[in-house]
């Protein structure tokens, strides 16, 4: 096989990217400015080397700590529990939050076989008792796995009396009555907040 | 900024690959296997040094004369002109044609400064005038460009002798009438086969 095929191959491989759009980037590479492909290669080859989760809340940085949990103008009382490190990206990307984060590394899911040992809950625990944590966001999706794992922490944290609230779950901004689905609109009722005039 | 950004930042220019798609592709590479990711870096950083286009059609090759002109099976007589080296791999995924390729480069585009010159048409007439061709099959895209292109090559064929071809433009298979545009469909009328008994 020779290499382009080869990098076809490797690019179809990707989430969402099928046969055809492989085939498209491939095409896009080799007709790439030779900076360009540098600096590609170099990123990709480098990427896991460079990149490991922070030691305190398990976000991808280049540091041995986040720059998140650096920051001394964000608040340290607050830390917000996400599945995973593209979920604080997420959450960044809203500028409505100023915490800390944790990422648990995923949800408990039997059937996948994570259970709870497998997910970074002890040092959230530890996290919540040792550095003063006044209240804890679970921001797990609100699936099944994810509103497990928020019922599985607000058990062990109900012990330590830290405050614990869990993301609005409800109807999407911009979304229709009609094609929401009766979960999401049970929970939207369940959930109604008051107008405050 | 990290190498993070900087990868989901580059795999943002690739076509067809918006902010969270790249940022999805990034954190999928960042728990990808190890091996993958070397092959892949090593693919592309050596991509644009391997593959040449071939010094006989201009198809994508690593070697001095692509697999197609090398094949001695292949039918010498017959060549398709084509814009892009990937026409070529969709043409050869129909199993249908059997003869040579000609990559042309692209089409006649005065809009984007791509006149004839721009092309590969005179190594085409050089092929078809030394070569003894007996057909050009024109494989242009049924495009303002693709078809003033095609009516070029056949200006500049017509004194050859050599019979010239179109790719039919019709209906798309397992197309909708009800969805066709008039000039797919007014072709499809002036291009109408007959049922052969």
């Amino acid at each position: 096989m020779n290499v382009l095929d080869a990098l076809i191959r490797n690019l179809s491989r990707m989430p969402g990217i099928g046969a055809k759009s492989a085939s498209r980037l491939a095409y896009f590479l080799l007709e790439a400015d030779k900076e360009y492909m540098h600096s590609l290669s170099q990123q990709i080859a480098s990427l896991q080397d460079k990149i490991k989760p922070c030691s305190v809340c398990g976000n991808y940085t280049e540091e041995e700590l986040c720059s998140i949990c650096r920051d001394s103008r964000r608040d340290h009382n607050l830390v917000c529990a996400v599945e995973h490190p593209q979920d604080v990206a997420n959450i960044e990307s809203t500028n409505e939050y100023n915490g800390l984060f944790h990422v648990l590394g995923g949800a408990i899911s039997p059937l996948d076989g994570v259970g709870p040992g497998d997910l970074n809950i002890a040092s959230l625990i530890h996290r919540v008792k040792a550095e003063g944590i006044d209240e804890v966001i679970i921001a797990t999706n609100p699936t099944v796995e994810g509103d497990t794992t928020a019922l599985y922490l607000v058990k062990l944290l109900g012990a330590t009396g830290v405050k614990i609230t869990r993301l609005a779950s409800g109807l999407p901004v911009g979304g229709d009555l009609e094609y929401a689905d009766r979960l999401t609109l049970a929970r939207s009722i369940r959930g109604r907040t008051q107008f405050t005039l």
